[in-house]
């Protein structure tokens, strides 16, 4: 069954308000092995909307509108749909009787054009909503169904999700087309989006089911791995199948799963090893404690970080050599190490890391330009560093910087 | 002008990600006077793309394309659009060289696909990107205007406000179409949405033009002022006399105007008074930090940051009493004031800021329950400390404290 998602609202194509009622139906749609094809968006005009109704209609077979149930007379989703489809209006005297119970409990008097909203295309089942006075409807046709929801999406999703689905269930039930969708994203840190299709483009050339989606996020990219199947059990193993087939390609590139992020992957890693880590962050300037105390529970790892921003802070509070400072400059190997040695030292803990470099937009250099940064983990045994040569702007470097430090964590943590 | 934008990727069509590159098009167009008349989402369909492009042209003037621009298999945007247009793909070697040199930085190989990113349809215009390596193109066609623009949010708008405007106000100009709307947003903090619309409800009641659109942030409130009219100076002057009766009514909740975020209003006052600041940091663990050196000079006022997240830290790092932790607990007032007084000398700066509180999702008690938040400031005559009831999850309980944070130091910076 194929789908699609029509908004309506002039403030949605005016951009004063986000379309998340599309998101959120695609998602469940998806899951019930719906494919969404389309989905448009057409403000208050009635010409333009059932132009658009009647296409959604010809190149679909579920068309769900969402907005335009309000009781002002811009909202002319149920008329447009009834005029397209030629079905007569009925009125549901149940609805209108919870319409005047509705007003009569705020004393406020209901006006005529309230009465619309108790109106159904003949053929449609009205679909209570308990947090708004605009019903849903679902209206089976011959071979096709419509969907009307009102915009809000605290009234929408809750219709959708109790109402909309079983209906559709079984309605799929019935063309033998309920499809069990299942997905699973895995989550690589530390490879470019081109060089990790090129690593697994044997698999993803001969994909079809499971799909295999690369998705560039920022500073890592997951790979979205989709299968259809009758059962759950099916999909979960064809799924698993695909994820294991990359894992063994890609190796400890492979960090996380679905909403695991590196944060939580290394806190996990820090939990199960009982390790502590303290942070010396200059560059950062708190945006890697930040992301480690997002974290619940990340005080089993977490004691301390210092943000040393200026060479003063990195000398009497963390204890650097002004001299290291001096020959290498702030940003330099040696002064991150000594950072990373120092935080391990004065949070008296297992691990520490000193992170060090330009975040811009000025303080460059040609020798050292802006996103130049060092970042070095000092443990019981060793202190390694890493440069590295950031872009983007002075947000993006200190998340990239951040990631990169999540990154060198992460591996350091692995198993030998 | 008419206008259709058509956002690409199967990510949007299942509901992985949610357009918000539409709903951001949208409005900088609406503040153009060009008219959004549909938003269409489209798969990564070669041949479902060419039906809704070519749709696209025959009922819209001005048709953007978001996304597909990628350098895989699936990022097919560029070629259908030359497709449908009959018009040949040239190559632009500066973009190409660009590609080159990006990844002998990252000394990684080119692949062959990558060069397509170089691809520019007979008669466009390519527009560099400084954020990635897929670049925006602007083809004028005889009287419609195509734009292509790449997918990630970060890439496309500054693609669209750098470039795209300036080309798009022209070809208003030319056709006579330039409505000059101009736009002020004043941001209001320590106040919620409904007092505020309470406070300034007769200015609400008689808008018309300017409009006045208040929108509830995270821990803030934004008012958009939005004038209509023929010249930029007419539209500048009705918005500043509506901001000027707002200004007067609100004070010093105002704090900024437009992009100007409070830690950057906090920022400018603290140059303007040479003040350095040292923060410590227990329940939003590094986050104030982060937000006051997202700025770019943060290092002329911050120094150091101290998150001390174990009573460990707290004592020893910071100095702090520990008969004070034992006697009120770390999240007290007297602990937070103590803190703000212990940064101030440690970071031997004028002010110095202590936060302490219960971020959750674990950890509170009947007495202390989760969101309850201490937060002091240091100055060099005394110690102010301020008690907070927060609500929400841990990411949001951290935000809002470091909005209580900057908002308590916003006040003090004021001119008496």
């Amino acid at each position: 069954m194929r789908c699609e998602i029509i908004s309506v609202g002039t403030e949605l194509l005016m951009g004063q308000i986000t379309n998340t009622n599309a998101r959120n139906l695609a998602q469940e749609l998806s899951s019930l092995g719906v494919g969404v094809y389309f989905q448009t968006v057409v403000g208050d005009n009635p010409q333009r909307l059932e132009e658009v109704f009647t296409q959604a209609l010809q190149r679909t077979e579920l068309v769900i509108l969402c907005g335009g149930l309000g009781p002002t007379e811009d909202d002319l989703t149920r008329e447009t749909v009834a005029q397209a489809l030629e079905l007569p209006l009925e009125k549901n005297k149940d609805w209108e009787k919870k319409l005047e119970h509705f007003f009569q409990k705020r004393q406020r008097t209901m006006a005529p054009i309230n009465r619309r909203q108790a109106m159904v295309p003949s053929g449609g089942e009205l679909l209570p909503n308990d947090r708004g006075t605009a019903p849903g409807i679902f209206l089976p046709l011959e071979n096709k169904v419509v969907v009307l929801l009102p915009g809000p999406p605290a009234e929408a999703m809750p219709i959708f999700r109790n109402q909309v689905i079983p209906r559709l269930k079984e309605k799929l039930q019935n063309i033998g087309e309920l499809g069990i969708l299942h997905s699973k994203i895995l989550r690589v840190v530390g490879m470019g989006e081109s060089s990790l299709v090129s690593k697994i483009g044997d698999i993803l050339q001969n994909q079809s089911n499971p799909t295999i989606a690369p998705l560039a996020k920022e500073a890592e990219v997951h790979l979205r791995i989709t299968a259809l199947a009758t059962s759950v059990q099916e999909a979960k193993q064809l799924t698993e199948n695909t994820a294991s087939q990359i894992k063994a390609i890609l190796g400890n590139a492979v960090y996380g799963e679905d909403d695991e992020n590196l944060e939580l992957a290394v806190a996990k890693k820090l939990w199960a090893q009982q390790k502590t880590l303290a942070l010396a962050e200059s560059c950062t300037g708190g945006y890697l404690s930040h992301r480690l105390t997002n974290i619940a529970h990340s005080s089993l790892y977490f004691h301390t970080g210092l943000i040393t921003y200026s060479n003063q802070a990195k000398i009497e509070l963390l204890g650097v050599d002004s001299v290291l400072i001096e020959q290498h400059g702030a940003v330099s190997e040696e002064v991150a190490s000594e950072m990373a040695h120092c935080a391990r030292k004065k949070g008296e803990a297992h691990l520490g890391m000193g992170v060090t470099g330009i975040a811009g937009p000025t303080g460059g250099t040609p020798e050292k330009p802006v996103g130049l940064t060092y970042i070095a983990l000092a443990t019981p045994e060793r202190t390694i560093c890493h440069r590295y040569d950031l872009w983007g702007n002075r947000e993006q470097i200190k998340l990239r910087a951040s990631q990169a430090a999540l990154h060198i964590l992460w591996s350091h943590l692995l198993p030998l």
